[in-house]
């Protein structure tokens, strides 16, 4: 299973994919910054924005051929996030593999403040493609393999 | 659609069914106490244990013959509740029409603080049973209703 | 405590302050409709939204002189929302008391999938204008009021 | 920062700190399976826990000379959780480093479902100790590292 450095992540460009949004009153903590497992919540937001635009919308993919459960996901917080704060969430790379018909992708996403472009954090998530019948590995659909690695370009 | 009052919900006795529970480190909001609508989710947690404990765990429930949405929902907040408390939530009160062939429940909860037992909440839902294909109106089960009944007694 | 009457809620117009959002994937629940107390999250973000428009950013209020606590809150659900739909959640009324020098809001909320603009849910809060530090009553300032106000128009 | 390898976090045995709970209707989402980021929210739940019963009840530590944000976190997720899984969140194990006066502590998760005792998911999260007033690095309280370090043996 393929991941991404942390410091690879951090050093990408926003790149052609971003999810704006504000840090939610109801997603801060007792500690009062955002509760960590929300950070993921923002970039699965992006990752289903991201799926629309790539014509395999998440809600319709979910009645069809295959199936992608993420099999691995993780976060580095590197500066906190308030309620408050406006951030874009971007995807900014994808790994694909095997390289030959690939039918698993890891998604890095990094996760800036609008304003002063502060980065908050980077994450990544990793995505195995079956057939929503038998639970084999399927084949990534090449315009969805292609706008993946449209990402890391 | 019955609808209990506020303050007759307030006076009523804790009864058999309580779910204790902590307040959790995610549901604080920004402004440091808990989100508004996590007290429904609280709520809904005790529904679902009581529906087992009747004899009826949601989970088979949601492939059987029939299904139970909430089609009205509402809470009055009295005390804060913060990250620490320890809350008891209570079924207190299920009122059942029609009369005869009962198909829709109004239940009342009653929100209290273990340890001092201040009061903290009240809330009610009202679910409509219907048949899980024609979604035409149908008996709640002989036996879940008289579970039901015994929340008012 | 002022209520809007439900049916009063479902006729009135859109209005001016809509926020228009997904159905989140996670919002839903295992019986795969959007879990009904994540409604009142969305009418929630819709307030938020509305304050900073109307010059009252939350995230800076919670450190002024006066906070709003949620003292009821309740949703009549309509028609169910899935992933994949996309809704309007629309402020559409403001009750204020009492008339003179009002400390308390009732504010209503009607949320319709876009597209064929079907009723999913109408929805109110009241919040109660308290002094941050003695939490006595206090007047809501009168630019905000003017705001609300300007819902029921 | 260290890592748990995975394969190492799976064959640990659950230990001495288990957390049971039932995967909540609420959590979840539009695929039927758990949202895989409540699974994180289910090891803070534990975490919350294990430092209430190792004498830190993390209300109170909030507002004492440290805090402890976590800068890192993951999970791998095995076999999928649904609604009606009953579920065992396991402190498996901590690492603390530096070995002299460790600052910073990565704990280890096990997930496993209760009755066929398969294993679900493993996580694992890491933790800074910081002065809360300066944020400069601070040692770990020495009950609450012994408590950890009892995790691993």
């Amino acid at each position: 299973m393929f991941r991404f450095e942390r410091d690879a992540l951090k050093l990408l460009p926003e790149g052609a994919f971003v999810r704006r949004t504000d840090v939610r009153f109801q997603d801060v903590d007792a500690a009062g910054i955002i509760f960590y497992a929300r950070v993921l919540d923002y970039c699965h937001d992006a990752y289903v924005d991201f799926l629309a635009r790539a014509g395999f919308p998440l809600h319709e993919a979910l009645s069809g051929p295959w199936i992608a459960p993420i099999r691995h996901a993780e976060a580095d917080y590197l500066k906190p996030m308030r309620f408050g704060d406006r951030i874009g969430v971007a995807l900014v790379a994808a790994h694909l593999e095997p390289a030959e018909e690939p039918t698993e992708v890891t998604i890095g996403y990094r996760i800036a403040r609008i304003g002063d472009g502060e980065l908050a954090a980077v994450g990544q998530t990793v995505h195995t493609f079956v057939d929503a019948a038998t639970f084999r590995r399927t084949p990534i659909p090449e315009s969805l393999r292609k706008a993946l690695q449209a990402l890391s370009t």
